[in-house]
């Protein structure tokens, strides 16, 4: 048994705030903000240049990415920070192409974030070599992966219903295809027991500023399965993934190590954050954390469905098939959403019609959540969503 | 004629130290730490992830690009900001391929950055259709431009020497045989005249953490010429470059905007500290400012020169063939550099004898460059750097 949760004093929770929203952008640690003075006014302000050595700035990418590690069960050496989500599915989609030169097919599902897609899509424009981008609807992608299969690239967890892949299972089938396998764990990283290293897949990439609480733009991280590190020639072969980049040889040669999974120049303000947001982890046990978490969404949709019958249950019933956040569907969702933010119960909308509730068990109990359904339940029992002041759309929602 | 320069009292500049290093990594300025602390406490802590559209983060990296385009002479709407330099230079390459598809050759030069080298070594192997990289010496290059030439990419200031390219002659040339410009303006952003619509050049990029301010690791920016905008199909296809990222399609459809050049999620904290940095330019005469550089320089050089005769220079005599740095070379350069270090004047090296001196005139003025020079003097003639302490390397340089 790790500490017990939730940890609620190490987060600066505003008041008045039900956040069901750590699916999205997670909470400030509450030793982010003197992290960040101290690397802004004593690194930056007094060190300088001389910051990269004496406050270890060059080292940070793979320091926080060992830290993240234990998260999701990779073994040290094999996680590295830096750049965004986009560009680390960029990269491990280079790097699994590059294993199956045969083979022309990614395969992904329907429920992917577009992101993951769009890359697939100007990576195989620019090799021009006719791979093709395949789609399955996720219940359906176990049975379409075949021989044809370069590569199987997916978000472990549907980022608009919280449905859960079964990563072993997908991740076997790939393997007994030939085809290499690519776990997106945007909503998986600091959600749920992951164990990456156990699942055998070739390369996983995450963000950080969901479930890790990184803040809004923080960087994000790739895995590659320590066998592999010394075969890939990074497509993205970027100075500091050279083996020796303060020699400044015109010819790339990549490091031996993970390194070479590093592209340009770290955002060392940005990491500091996160770095000083996964302390929170320290002596948290995944497993506990899956368990709260699981029985915060349970809690969540018995009491929804009991006292709201006019919302659909978007996710699945079944724990086990599930991530850490509840997606009910309802015509007038955005409206919805927009009177609970209005009453201080933060969720999110995807379109056309969800609703989507993240919990996070760090800084989520028992109690927010019943008091997140009274404030719901208050609104579809008196339709408060129909006042047109909430069907007004934003620009980002 | 604009503000008067330097501006020291804009920067927090650290006690003791003379710092000729602003082309490595720029000093703090004081507005930094006060808008890093907002950002964290007031939007991130407060607002989570209406942040986006309360505190304006999605507009944020075109906002950014908009003020920091009046510095090298671009229009509004034709810069945009994000990830890190060596990224930019992907896009800024593989975008060019695509504007001419018939030719194989990238041609750069020796002085050119490594890691636009290997960026471009890697998008080579990733298209597979027998792309060649070719290095022409600086001083050849001009001559080395031919029809066979697909896109010309070189840095205008050669981070060694501080050699300038001549940015209009070079394009014009390029554009009469048919091929693309690609300039980097690592060593030109905030550190000399840059007229980057004048020079008609096709994309330019760079960085914002030298003579922009912008903090360790701050975010890259790319340049496209506004009438090529609508062309690109963006092999970095991120969903934040989506047209309508928030309708979450499974298709790709770029902005019709310079937005079709953002990736992913942008680093929020890291790009609003370089907003706050580019405050300093406000009322700034790039021509003043120039103009400030080459004195300084002059300065720098005359007196090394007559001084420290063991030195050699290492940059163009020609102030109109420099950018804002000067070098001098060396046997033992790593030495001397390591003692000016120890003694609070703060330069860098570059391997394998190169002395570099920055000069930023926002925060650096004659009186600066007379004392570094008696410092640098005193240690040649006493030839401090002989001991053999000065002589331990450190990993980064």
């Amino acid at each position: 048994m790790g500490v017990s949760l939730p940890r609620k004093e190490l987060f600066d929770l505003p008041e008045g705030v039900i956040y069901l929203d750590g699916n999205s952008l997670g909470v400030l640690p509450k030793s982010v903000p003197e992290r960040l003075a101290q690397v802004t006014r004593d690194e930056w302000g007094k060190e300088l240049i001389r910051g990269w050595n004496t406050a270890k700035w060059m080292d940070q990418p793979a320091r926080v990415g060992d830290k993240l590690g234990r998260l999701i069960g990779a073994p040290q050496g094999s996680v590295m920070i830096g750049d965004t989500l986009t560009i680390k599915v960029f990269q491990g989609l280079a790097a699994s192409l590059q294993m199956r030169p045969d083979r022309k097919v990614i395969l992904s599902d329907t429920g992917n974030f577009p992101t993951d897609l769009y890359m697939a899509e100007g990576l195989i424009d620019t090799i021009g070599k006719g791979h093709a981008l395949q789609l399955a609807k996720p219940e359906a992608v176990l049975d379409a992966i075949d021989d044809s299969v370069a590569v199987v690239m997916l978000t472990q967890v549907d980022y608009r219903t919280g449905r859960m892949h079964d990563m072993a299972a997908i991740t076997r089938r790939a393997h007994k295809v030939g085809a290499v396998m690519l776990w997106d764990l945007a909503h998986s990283a600091g959600a749920l027991e992951v164990d990456i290293a156990g699942s055998n897949c070739e390369f996983a990439v995450g963000c950080t500023y969901k479930y890790l609480n990184g803040g809004p733009g923080a960087p994000a991280f790739i895995y590659v399965r320590p066998d592999l590190i010394g075969t890939i020639k990074p497509t993205l072969a970027g100075w500091l993934g050279h083996d020796a980049p303060f020699a400044f040889e015109t010819g790339y040669r990549p490091a031996p190590s993970i390194g070479r999974m590093r592209v340009g120049t770290p955002p060392v303000l940005q990491t500091s954050a996160l770095e000083a947001a996964l302390d929170v982890w320290e002596g948290v046990d995944m497993a506990d954390l899956r368990a709260a978490s699981v029985a915060l969404c349970e809690v969540f949709i018995k009491q929804v469905g009991a006292r709201c019958p006019s919302l659909t249950l978007a996710s699945p019933r079944d724990a086990a098939q599930r991530g850490s956040q509840v997606s009910f569907a309802f015509p007038d969702g955005y409206a919805v959403m927009a009177a609970l933010i209005e009453r201080g119960v933060i969720g999110d909308f995807r379109a056309p019609d969800i609703m989507r509730f993240g919990f996070t068990p760090l800084y989520i109990d028992r109690n927010d959540v019943i008091a997140a359904v009274d404030i719901l339940a208050d609104i579809m029992d008196r339709k408060t969503w129909k006042d047109p002041k909430y069907h007004v759309k934003q620009a980002v929602t």
